[in-house]
This record gives C-alpha cells, structure tokens and sequence, in this order.
C-alpha cells in the first residue's frame, strides 16, 4: 500500500500536531527552520514540558531534514536548555522550571466580553448559597488539613467505605461492558432490565417504603442534578412560585433559581414546614419531610396530611428532599410522603452521597407518570445520561447487598457518634445549648439559650482547627432562630469530645 | 448500653421499613394484625418479591409477638403464595410470578397536571434533533442485534478499547480516593495539582496542539453537558443570536434552544461555513471545524481567517466542537481556530466520547479566561462536578500514555476501513454517489449524482439490518444537498464491504 500514500502524509508524524514549515528542504537554512518552529513552539506551550520529541531517525519523514541535521538541532536546543536527552531513551522538551526565559503565562483579559454573560452566576447570593459549606473568606485554618474537627453537615466518612468491595464491582461490570456491543444508553438509567434502577427499587422499598416500578425512577447526577432537571421541566421563567424551607439546604433553592422560578421562604417549627403559612399560589413546594436540612425535624403526621391536602386543594407539586432517610435511629417510621401519596403529587429525590460517597455523583428522582417523559427528555437533553461504568457498579453494589450491609454498620456507628453528642451537650453545655430533638441522620442542630454572639464563637473555633456551622448561613429570609448544627458523618467519638469540649470553652469563657 | 435505650428502639428494625401497628400485643388479635400488614405490604408492592422476611427470632423485637405466633402467620402466607422458604435460609417474600391475585400495576395518570410541565422537551423537532441516530418509527430490525451493519456516524468501536489497562487504572485511582480524607472537589474538574485537567492539557497540546493551562480548562458531562453549560452563561432568553451549521450536529442545537437562543441556521460549502452568510447580530456561532458534521468537510484557511474577522468585528464569539480531531489521516494540519485565536474568542469543546467511550460521560471546553468563573459556577449548581473516580481513572489512562498508544492504534484502524470504504465506492458506486473528501474522522459522507430516492434505499436496507443515514436528517432548513454518511466506528472491512454492496443493489437494482 505504500508506494500509493501521498507524500504529505510520511511527512507529518499526526501525533505530533506542530506545524513545521520546511521550505528549503536539504538545505542548511531547513535546520534552522526546524531549530526556530521547536524552539517557537516550546516557548508558546505548544510542545508540554517533559513530552517527547520524535527519533532522529524519523527526522526526514517529519521534519524533512536528515538525520544528522535533526541531531544538530536538538543538540543545539540542548545547549540552550529548551531539551534535555535521557540516555538511551531519546529528547525530551525540558522541565518547566528549567526552561529558559520563562515568561509569565500570557492571560488575556479582555472584559469587553463579560456583557455577553449571564449574570445569574455569579450573583453574591447564589455563590453564597452554593458555597454554604465553605470557610468564611478570610478566616483559616491554622494547621495541617489532618488535624481538623470537621463537624460541618451533609459530610460523610469515606474512610469507612468498603473501597475494597466496590472495586471489585466496578472491574466485575466493566468486564460486563467490554463483552456487549455499543448499545442504547437510556436517558432514564441503566439499561439491561433496568439494572441500576432495579436495585434503586429494591433499595427504597427496603429502607424507605417507597414503593414503585423502575419506569418511576430517572437516575441523575446526584440531587443537585435531580433539582436542576425538575425546575427545568417544572418551572415557567418569572412565573412559577416555588415554596422552600427557611431554614433550608442552600443548594436546592439555586436550582430553582436558575430556572427563573419565584421563591418563597417558608418557615419550620417543631412538627416540620408551617403549612399555613405556604402562599397559596405556590405551585411547587420543596422540602424534607424525613429530617428537616438544617434542623433535624422529622414532619409530624398532622403536618404531612395537612401538606397533601394543599398540594391536592392548589394542584401543586411535592419535592420530597430524602437525602439522609437511610439513618434512622429511633421512632416508629414514618413513610416518605411518596409512600402515602398516590403517586401523581410527589418528587421523591433520594441520593447515594450519604449512604455511599459523594465522589460518585448519583442520585435518583422517582417521579409523577405525567412528568417522567419530559424528565427524561430534558435529561438526554443535559448530558444524554449518567456514566454507565458507575451506574453498572453502584447497581452491583446494591444488589449484591453490599449497600444494606452497608447503611447498618453506618447506621450504628452514626448512632454511637449521635449519642456520644447528645450526651456531651446535655452534660457540659445544657446551660447553653438546648438539642433539637431528631429521628434521623448525619447531623443534630442545637437552639441557643443565651444571647451568646455565635458568629464569633464558630469564627474562634476554626482558628483552632474546629470547624462548626451555626445556623445563619441556613436563612435566606429573617433569621428566627438562632443555633448551632453539629455534623457527625467524619468525626469519631474521640474527636466529637475534643470538638465540643473546645466549644464548651470558647462557649463560657 | 442496651438497657438504658427506649423500648420502641428494639421494637423495628430499621431495614423493615414497614409499619407494623401492634395493637393488642400478646394476644391471638395481634397475629391477625401482623399478617395483614404483611400480605398488604406484599400486594402493595411495598415488601418486594424475593425480598428476606425478618427471621422469626426477631419477632418480638421487630413484631411485637412471639416466635410462635409469627412461625404461625408465616406458615399462612406461605399458604396462601405470598411467601416461600428456602430450607435453613428462612423466609421470602414469593416471586413476582407466583404471586396470587396479581393485579396490574396501578398507573395514575392525572393528566390535569400536565399544565406544569414545560412544553419545550417534548417538541417534536427536539425530540427529532436529540433522536437524530434512530431508526424512522415503525421501522425496526429484522434479526438480532449481532448481525446489525452499523455505519450511523459518531460511533465507536468499544471492542477495540483497552479495558483492561482502564481497569487496572480504575482500580488503582479508586484506592487513591481511599487513602485522601474527603476533600473538596472541584466543579472545574479533578482536583489534586488539577490531576485531570493536567492530562488533557497534554492531550490537546499533542494531538491538537491547543495550548492552554489547567485553569483554562473545565470538565463536562459530555460534550451535551459542555453546550448546556456554555448556553446557560451566555445565551439571554429571546434574545441571543447563535449561528449553526446547516447541515450539523442536531444536539447541539437542542442546548442552545433550552436556554431560549434564537437559532440562525448558516449553510457549508466545500470550504465549511458559509461566514458570508452569518447574520450580522450573531453572538455565538457554533461549528466544527475540523471536520464537518455530517459533511466532513475541513474549513480552508481563508474561511477560518474571514470567521475570526467576523467574530471579533461583531464582538461575537466561537463555540469550536472538535469532536474527533484525534483521528487525523492525512493532509498538513489545520490547527484548531483556539489554536489561532489568542484565546479570548473561541470555546473549544472537547470529547472523550470519540477517543475513548461515549459510556464514560467525558468532555470538556476551554474557555477564554473572561467566561470561566461564570461556567464554573454553572458547572457548580448544575451538579457539583463530574464523578471523581472516572475522572480520576480517565486522567491516569492518560497520564501514563495509554490514550496516546489507543488513538495511535485505532487511527491505523479506522484508516484502513476508510480507505476500503473510499475505494469501494469509487469502484462500484461511482455513478451514484460523490464521496466528500475529508481528511478526518470517523465518518465519510457523499453526495448523490442521480435523483433516486435515497430515503426509501436506506428503509430497504434497514430491513436487510444494514443502518445508513441519509443527510436528510442532519439539516434543520431546507435540504441543500442530497447523499448518504457512512460511519467508519464499528464496522470492520469486511462488515464495509458486504454493507456497500448491498447499498450497491438497493440502488442500482
């Protein structure tokens, strides 16, 4: 086949994608044309640092010059320090740090182009509520990362996660994907008798009562994702008005945001979100009915039936929040409201970022019939579907009961953390703190009794590596209560008394 | 511990999320309450078939009667078909088969909700776009998939992918997540000296020689996810103008249609885009210029220079998808237009969809410094951030030259069926079709020299389980060129010629 080839293409090696222009072949001029477009080349970037340059011995299909020549440019791009050669394994364009004249990498800012963008993104109060969970700016921690308290919500401990078994699912169901041709990759989920969202059913009604068929369930990129895509489908832009929790997971009100829906803060007592004070043109209403984010109420019965009478009475919609429902330690159960609805008024959002990790990004919608088509186009729309390698091994996870296993160890080591808390706060900080009383979770949240400024005693805290929320950050609206919320997903029992009795001191004195 | 802990802990068990209501507890009433709540959990759908009955030993604990009396219930469902035994495993709830009086599943469909939802995603023209590889309704197949000829373009051929060097990287990237504590992660891409963005710096610098730094960079869900993203930041419902090809990519379209652009379709000659034809107001103008899709054309430098002219005197910018660029044959390299641009004009989209396997959910831009931390932020709301462990799996493959060695391969493959293909058609079918040349890709499109009825050919072929696309479905306005697009992705030589030659006898005889 050889001899038919056009000559351009022995001339270029493809992978090696530089324009070199060599004009006067043979000539000694080309050695220098070959030494300035390499040399032009590694000076813009162009050719990384440390990458490999081509054999001399190919120099001719490549650079159209001998190889004698290319030895001489390497050698003199050697002596100037642009190359560096390995011996017996060839040229090498050189570290970064030793490169010659390294000028500052050139960042163009041209903000005559900023009027293009939206300006949504980078509103103060989305960057606010999207970072929630960070350090406020300014403040530090003091030392290494290692020897930090962390009792933030909504975290979990990776280190307990059976790495060892979910590897061995992932190789197992990648080896599953090597042997099956290219096929449909459903929008909605794992395909292959709905694998991932069979073991999702399983999982829920196992753990949740939450009963319904794998055509339900639209599997996505977490809750966030599950947020973003009802507001999508759900949500008409200036119109819709959308109820949230007040105190509430900063998160979820964005992806309604973005959508262009009209929010409004609702607030939360001890039996859950007030209903009676829901607008009644609230057309969808967001909330989390298992274990209020940040308070920890679990919704009483009165409440919930109260709930489904408006959503039914206003033809609204319910967002049932589920993302730590898993962990429940005490109390007779009380049934997500999918569970006690019919299934035409509620959103189910569960997520795998509590009960397994964060890092895998899956989360799953069980939704209304009406609304799973549009859900499902509107997700091939996004990204076309989640990542089947990850959707394959998390659905060999749960169905080989390795989740199950799972949640119980959690389950009762989480409960041990929770006890050993509440303990420490009735003991040493009762005249302070009063603990709000909670079924479920990875967090307890505790109402101040004194008129302490929180604000400086948390900012106290993490200058001592202790790194505690109060509850401010959780209000979009007045803020009218006033707390602390104590996360135990990565903090162990040791670690929570060194926590909490540094807080008992920044606390009293 | 156990003593001091409330009695309603040790009545459920919280896996058996199912609400038994023991009423008269001890007495024989309490047997008929259990097992009524039992058998309605299983019609109900709410204990799944297969599913473990907790074992009778627990009873009490879980039941609130004895191991007697809940021997005795069991021994009735069994009866009755709800349950079964496994001898020395315990009790199951029955298959969903055997169940008795199997009602179907109750759907609700109360449509009177359906004024929620938002009309765009079911649009038949969006539904057509994102469904654009399918085959025409009522047409179908008529044997097993196995012996499908498969030449839609934007395939690839996964069996040719090395799995087990991803696995072996997978495995070793999931058990460097396990030593690190939980750490942030970033929503621009993998964090940890920007692991991910690092390598695919290094990988568009060698194969396409875009050069860029990690900041430059932003990891997307897919290339899908990367329109959706650059849309949501720079499209103003109503009001943005954005150019697309015509013929193009149909999905590309839907991105920039949900975020409310007005869409100006821009015809392609054998030079790309038309940049004559771009409407003045044109804000984004997207295209792929490396190698056209469907076409397959690759823009001349001329093009290229009248379309930075245009964008930078009509202060527009570039949406560059670079979809297969990787899979260069021959002719000298046009480098990508963000390799031209200083940086400020051009997104470049990239995938690793084509290189690697659309499964993995991959791809990314980079983004001219102004619009970057508008699409993190986006990034950030929409879900977070890519899943870490694919991330981290996909950075090693690279890192360690594995994706370099893959495309190096599969281009001397998808070379050798192209030449195959290009040599059959020339030979057979050179008085019906003109294939377009095209110096990339995993596609070849050609136009037809006779009027014959291109559409009714490829339903013949369907049903003789050859799939060929007709350019018909790739144009948006009207139909300026009639032919066929013959993708090269997961047919091997033979499979080529046996499908051309019977696209050979649909149109000839």
């Amino acid at each position: 086949l050889g001899h038919s080839q056009p000559q351009h293409l022995l001339r270029n090696d493809p992978l090696f994608e530089i324009n070199i222009d060599v004009a006067g072949k043979g000539s000694r001029g080309s050695a220098g044309a070959v030494y300035r477009q390499i040399k032009n080349a590694i000076t813009a970037g162009r050719l990384v640092p440390r990458s490999k340059l081509p054999p001399t011995r190919q120099s001719t299909r490549i650079f159209g010059v001998s190889r004698n020549t290319a030895g001489q440019v390497y050698e003199r791009l050697k002596i100037e320090g642009y190359v560096v050669t390995r011996h017996g394994s060839g040229s090498y364009v050189a570290d970064k740090a030793s490169l010659p004249s390294r000028r500052p990498a050139q960042r163009h800012r041209r903000t005559s182009f900023s009027h293009q963008l939206n300006n949504f993104w980078l509103r103060p109060d989305i960057t606010a509520a999207m970072g929630f969970w960070m350090d406020p700016p300014g403040q530090s921690l003091r030392q290494a990362k290692t020897s930090v308290i962390d009792m933030r919500p909504a975290m979990v401990d990776s280190r307990l996660f059976p790495f060892d078994t979910f590897r061995r699912m992932s190789a197992k169901h990648l080896r599953a994907l090597e042997s099956r041709p290219a096929s449909y990759k459903s929008p909605q989920g794992n395909q292959g008798n709905f694998f991932l969202r069979q073991a999702i059913r399983k999982h829920i009604a196992l753990t949740r009562a939450v009963v319904c068929e794998p055509e339900d369930i639209v599997v996505t990129s977490g809750a966030q994702q599950a947020f973003d895509l009802i507001a999508r489908v759900l949500v008409t832009p200036g119109q819709t008005v959308v109820a949230l929790e007040d105190p509430g997971y900063p998160p979820m009100r964005v992806g309604f945001a973005a959508a262009g829906a009209k929010l409004a803060c609702v607030g939360v007592d001890d039996e859950g979100l007030i209903v009676d004070n829901l607008p009644r043109d609230a057309k969808i209403i967001c909330l989390t009915p298992s274990h209020q984010f940040p308070l920890g109420i679990t919704m009483s019965a009165r409440r919930r039936k109260a709930l489904l009478d408006f959503t039914r009475q206003h033809r609204a919609v319910i967002i049932e929040d589920d993302y730590d429902g898993e962990f429940r330690y005490e109390g007779g159960s009380l049934e997500a409201l999918r569970s006690v609805d019919s299934g035409d008024l509620v959103f189910y959002v569960g997520t795998f970022s509590k009960c397994m990790l964060s890092a895998f990004r899956l989360g799953f919608i069980v939704a209304p019939d009406w609304a799973m088509p549009s859900l499902v186009a509107a997700k091939n729309c996004l990204d076309w579907h989640c990542p089947t390698p990850l959707q394959s091994a998390v659905a060999g996870f749960i169905t080989g009961g390795h989740l199950e296993r799972h949640v119980r160890k959690m389950r009762a080591i989480y409960k041990l953390r929770r006890e050993a808390l509440l303990k420490i706060l009735e003991e040493d900080l009762s005249k302070s703190l009063k603990p709000i009383h909670s079924n479920y979770g990875l967090h307890v949240a505790a109402t101040a009794k004194t008129a302490v400024n929180l604000e400086r005693v948390t900012e106290l805290l993490l200058r001592r590596n202790v790194k505690i929320h109060t509850l401010s950050r959780y209000f979009l609206g007045p803020q009218t209560s006033k707390g602390l919320i104590f996360g135990i997903g990565t903090v162990d029992v040791p670690e929570i008394r060194k926590g909490i009795g540094l807080l008992g001191k920044a606390l009293h004195g």
